[in-house]
């Protein structure tokens, strides 16, 4: 089997066999096929497709190319949930205890990442104490006994995703749906997990700007996962703001608490319902959706879900005060308020240049090596749609330094104040597992 | 200027400005740019094209990525001729002496290349005492003394395009019009002539199978061209089965002799006789290609033709008596007759195999390590259209080994025998120069 013709079969419009996808994926996990090579074939790809038996092989190879966790000593499904990012995005901190409380495992591997604040992980370590310092067995232990823990991803994970996905930023070959769905999906199969539920954003401030796009990735995704025995159901919701108000790391924990206090915003609290229900049906603990979300309603009612994150923090290490004074988070210096210059309603909100002017306070990681400073960011006080006076405040700056005018022009910039406006639609779609 | 942003511009539809070809060709020759990124590139180009102008500025790019050949020292018009390549394209030895005795600069420079035969130098090199041994002063002068001399290509040609070439054959995108265009053209203009007279081949022994094909990269290649201040025309010719009758370097030399004696394949010298009068034409030596070609036929007939040939040989050390005594050319051991098994008429020849055959002789190169045998080849006694008999011979082989066995299977295979056959047309098309 030669590389070249694998390429111009591609090219050419034609179908790789699974065997020919594992010589690729193999080859070039060991160094035997050059980038030059996969980067070639990338383009062919993203100009031809890949048929969904293609799309499965991909992912199924890619996984094979590193470890594969196995989390079978935990009883119960392990269903897991993906987002595929946007900004202001609390719901894991939100989801994980409310799932966990209806007796469903939450085995999360999560990762610090870049971006515009931190990862679920950085997140959480704003509560004083808390620490995903510990063994993988250790790990496994703590979700058998409070059916919730978090620790960080291992390296070893789909090593070739790893190398390809860094060869595609490089040559214009990330936005493909079949390599963005393969390399969700291998990440998440490899992470051992029963069943997946993925939170497909879509608007400006999600990587597809289209509805169209978005369904298209969720039904690759879904369809790879079902090919490849993991239930997977993939909810299409809105990004063309930020999900809740807060933008940083201490402050989405603290309005993760009050959603879980069921005071939080209600767009965050409507998605942790959607995703949460999915996760409960796969997790077979409800015949339908609405059933599952009204009992994840119940426990969030009854305070048990609140409970439930207590006694998770409790077990990592972290204060389990902060559930009910949310003032123990860590706190900036400075709160400054961005008024607005003009009345009407909030017609657009820039997300991407919501999220730049909280990494600019210091929130998020522009490199691997970069210090993330825990307290920063901002909050919102005004979603799409809302009415505002002149002079009201659009948001509110947390800040380490009294500097902060170009943060200010930064977020007004990003928010668009019209004569009218129509609140988005928060949910688009569901696109439901099979079998 | 990031490369990244390049590649996407080209994949999605985006015109490359001339700076930003620069850019990348510098980068690229410099080994600034990666392979993996120009690959990418290669394949967005495969699919999206390029525009007559990016074609020009490709190709300017690479002409100035190396040495540049000056040939102004030789006086008149300097007109280049270049093959797409076939089998038995013996033209170039008939052309050079046939163009030059109308007092038109040939200067040739020439390579050795891999192939089912050598290049024209070897072929040339079967005539005893014959060398291309010296200096590019030696040469101007020899042409300016005889109007034809042929010498070794300068290896700092075109570094880029060479570069690029080596990319895009274990990469799938060598079957892109912009590119081969680009290619061919830039080592053109690089070797320093005025205008450039390009014989297209089609058919199954040619690069491009269909007419279409041929007429889209003709048609490329004379815009090039022609944009870029070199006067350009193209012919396209058939190679639906070999040029002429020989297969092979002394062999082919032969038939050249033969046919600048006014006995040799008609198929051969009728091409000649056009890419002559189109040479003729750009030279300003004619008006039209059929005065041209008139004046060729007067000195093909009055034997000027074949006395420019023996000064050419004389010149460069070779033996002239060979002009009039091909028998001096070397001759293999053995020479075999391939009998045909059934009566019919020819009504296909497989060039590629006939070619191959002549391989497996020993007439070419695998590798740029190999030596050729220039007595080897083979000589068809049959055209497409042609009545054979049973019995009759379809071709001689000339070798240095009596075991033939695969090779006669080879040339069987290559030639089909059927009821009826129409034969070829020679010239499909002129795409001339404008301006």
């Amino acid at each position: 089997m030669r590389m070249v013709d694998l390429i111009a079969k591609k090219r050419d419009g034609g179908e790789l066999s699974a065997e020919e996808i594992r010589f690729i994926i193999e080859g070039y996990t060991k160094g035997e096929i050059p980038d030059y090579q996969v980067s070639a074939l990338a383009m062919a790809i993203y100009f031809r497709d890949m048929t969904e038996r293609e799309r499965a092989d991909l992912t199924m190879a890619m996984v094979r190319s590193g470890e594969q966790v196995d989390l079978s000593a935990i009883e119960g499904i392990k269903v897991d949930k993906h987002s595929t990012g946007g900004v202001g995005d609390t719901t894991t901190l939100v989801l994980a205890p409310l799932v966990a409380s209806l007796d469903i495992p939450v085995a999360k591997m999560s990762g610090r990442g870049l971006g515009h604040t931190g990862g679920t992980i950085d997140k959480l370590e704003s509560i004083e104490g808390f620490t995903v310092e510990f063994t993988r067995e250790e790990f496994i232990d703590k979700v058998n006994r409070h059916k919730i823990a978090v620790i960080g991803q291992t390296a070893d994970l789909t090593p070739a995703d790893k190398k390809l996905y860094a060869l595609r930023d490089v040559t214009a070959t990330v936005d493909s749906i079949p390599l963005i769905a393969s390399s969700v999906m291998s990440k998440k199969i490899a992470g051992g997990s029963d069943a997946i539920v993925l939170d497909v954003k879509t608007g400006s401030g999600a990587f597809m700007k289209t509805l169209e796009d978005a369904r298209a990735l969720a039904e690759a995704m879904v369809d790879i996962g079902n090919r490849l025995g993991r239930r997977t159901t993939a909810v299409i919701s809105d990004m063309s703001q930020p999900l809740g108000y807060a933008v940083g790391n201490a402050l989405e924990v603290r309005e993760a608490i009050e959603t879980l206090q069921g005071r939080g915003p209600k767009d965050l609290e409507e998605l942790c319902l959607a995703l949460g229900g999915q996760m409960v049906v796969l997790a077979g603990k409800a015949g339908t959706a609405e059933e599952a979300e009204e009992k994840l309603r119940e426990v969030l009612r009854s305070g048990k879900a609140l409970e439930k994150f207590r006694e998770w923090i409790a077990s990592q290490g972290g204060d389990p005060n902060v559930a009910d004074d949310p003032d123990r988070l860590p706190r900036a210096a400075y709160q400054i308020e961005v008024p607005a210059r003009e009345k009407g309603v909030v017609a657009e909100i820039v997300a991407d240049r919501i999220g730049m002017a909280a990494m600019m306070l210091g929130a998020g990681r522009t490199t691997k090596e970069s210090e993330i400073d825990l307290s920063v960011g901002l909050v919102l006080h005004k979603k799409i749609g809302d009415s505002v006076e002149k002079g009201e405040p659009l948001a509110t700056i947390h800040a380490n330094s009294e500097r902060v005018d170009e943060i200010i022009e930064k977020i007004r910039a990003g928010i668009r104040i019209g004569d009218r406006a129509e609140k988005p639609v928060l949910i688009h779609d569901v696109i439901a597992a099979t079998g």
